[in-house]
């Protein structure tokens, strides 16, 4: 079994107005110095799999098929064997 | 200067039914070994302050005034200096 946390981020050329109204709210609570302000999402789940190479390529194709959508977003995860 | 990742997730007495509908998904992608996905959010940012216990302070008041929902949410979160 293997647990397993999947980052999904907009590619940087892509343009986040959210990050950018957030930035104005953090300015407003009183906190200037907050820069590079980027938003993605966050997809936790437990897998099984024979091996962890076996858990990566499933989440590969997870990630890839589904979770991200490859024009816009790109992805990286984390994959810790549990017991 | 320090380097920020925030996770916010629904608590865990709250229903999600975003990760139901992406568990069906995955079985439809013909991955079965999938259980206990929860979604949150990721926020990535720098940060000014003058110690890493000021960041971490400054960080605590940015996710709880504006990141987080207090009533369905929780955070917790990184500060890593960077020079």
């Amino acid at each position: 079994m293997f647990k397993v946390r999947v980052y999904v981020n907009y590619k940087a050329s892509i343009l986040d107005p959210q990050a950018a109204v957030i930035e104005g709210a953090i300015k407003r609570l009183g906190e200037n110095g907050v820069s590079d302000i980027r938003v993605g999402k966050v997809f936790d789940f437990v897998i099984k799999a024979d091996s962890k190479q076996d858990a990566e390529a499933k989440v590969d194709k997870i990630s890839d098929n589904l979770l991200a959508n490859p024009n816009m977003e790109s992805y990286d995860f984390t994959v810790t064997e549990v017991n």
